[in-house]
């Protein structure tokens, strides 16, 4: 049976740390915000009152009777199943720290258009946006780049991977982040990339892996545009 | 060889997740925040140019030479070693799940004060804050608290515990999550958790475990205050 992915349509967003796996995997999956109506699915979905474990939000994965949310805990739950985490523990949960850290990222890359909530629009937000956006831009996206720039060096077994010699769903997860800030932020992010040479090469390696590099070029692939959480506002990346 | 707990001094925050962990398990460990110059210690073990797997931020645990960071992945990692997650890899999730979930909310208390990024204070932001805050009292407290109501109302064995019968890590974090909330908002959060009977009945019966009753009555509970995640600015709960 295959998986069925939940996320709203339209977007990239935390669905798209979920589809780089599952395509990676080769796995038989139904998106299901490519699905006619897929917003009325979703919404009836997180009100359903018979689930044992409802999601607080998408994306959620549903696989048979069990159904898996939060965004790290179903890269958990893939990544075991798909040969895209290590096998030993000790490696298996740096790689969930290494993934959490991502999810922390992806919160402050939204509040740049969303510093005051998500009940407002950005337009009515964007004196605010413009000075979170300052913060993440001059320090932010540097620490994390860095960050990960180091664990690459430290590697052991290698600068190729974040963990280990073999791809995880860290690995994919970095590579999707990039393509976001480079969207979002790309004076920026060229910038810093310039001088990140493993995070570079991480980038172009997952690119041109041949599972990813025909998922990149289809129409399975959303465009990345100014609903998601990486958004290119101009006066933003000033 | 006790844990060691790194984490800022002086705070609840994050740290206090683990704490009340450790704490309910009777773990022997140190928490090198109340140690001598625990602000140095930390900075510079966060610089350490030797570890193979150094940390994003604080709180990270130390277990001989292992080193866990991300306050859910310790719990992970601690959860299992203390018999506070389930045994079974289905139920295991869910409890990782919920705390992710968790993991947002903490995030989203800590922005209601600081909306425009931690280069400012919170006196340099206060309208900014007020409006999000608004926007966390009137909406999220609700819609975090019904689904953790809902989820012990759906627990197939029975309503004192997020994830099957008996305490999990996740029980732990809700007990800390409705006290900070308690603190920071209290207007709000009493009316709220006057129509939560399981979160209200979930918090008293963990304050009331003999370990945790003994740890919230010593000094090593350091109290919340106004440096840390849930902090009580009165003007920010009208």
């Amino acid at each position: 049976m295959p998986y069925e992915l939940y996320y709203w349509p339209g977007i990239q967003g935390r669905g798209e740390f979920v589809r780089l796996v599952l395509e990676e995997a080769g796995a038989s999956y139904i998106d299901m915000a490519r699905e006619p109506n897929a917003e009325a699915t979703l919404t009836a979905f997180l009100e359903r009152a018979d689930l044992a474990h409802p999601s607080f939000a998408p994306p959620f994965l549903k696989d048979g009777e069990a159904i898996v949310g939060q965004t790290a805990a179903i890269l958990l739950y893939l990544g075991d199943r798909h040969h895209l985490a290590p096998s030993d523990a000790a490696h298996r949960l740096w790689v969930h720290q290494i993934q959490l850290t991502i999810a922390d990222l992806v919160g402050e890359a939204h509040d740049t258009h969303h510093p005051l909530g998500g009940d407002l629009y950005y337009e009515e937000q964007k004196p605010e946006a413009s000075r979170r956006a300052k913060w993440f831009r001059k320090e932010r996206i540097q620490k994390y780049l860095d960050w990960f720039e180091t664990i690459l060096a430290r590697n052991p077994d290698g600068d190729a991977h974040l963990v280990g010699d073999t791809l995880s769903y860290a690995d994919l997860s970095l590579f999707q982040i990039v393509e976001g800030l480079l969207y979002a932020f790309p004076n920026t992010t060229k910038a810093i990339l310039a001088k990140s040479p493993r995070v570079s090469a991480l980038r172009m390696m997952v690119a041109q892996r041949p599972r990813i590099r025909a998922y990149l070029k289809s129409d399975r692939r959303v465009k990345l545009n100014e609903q998601g959480i990486f958004r290119h506002y101009p006066e933003l990346d000033d």
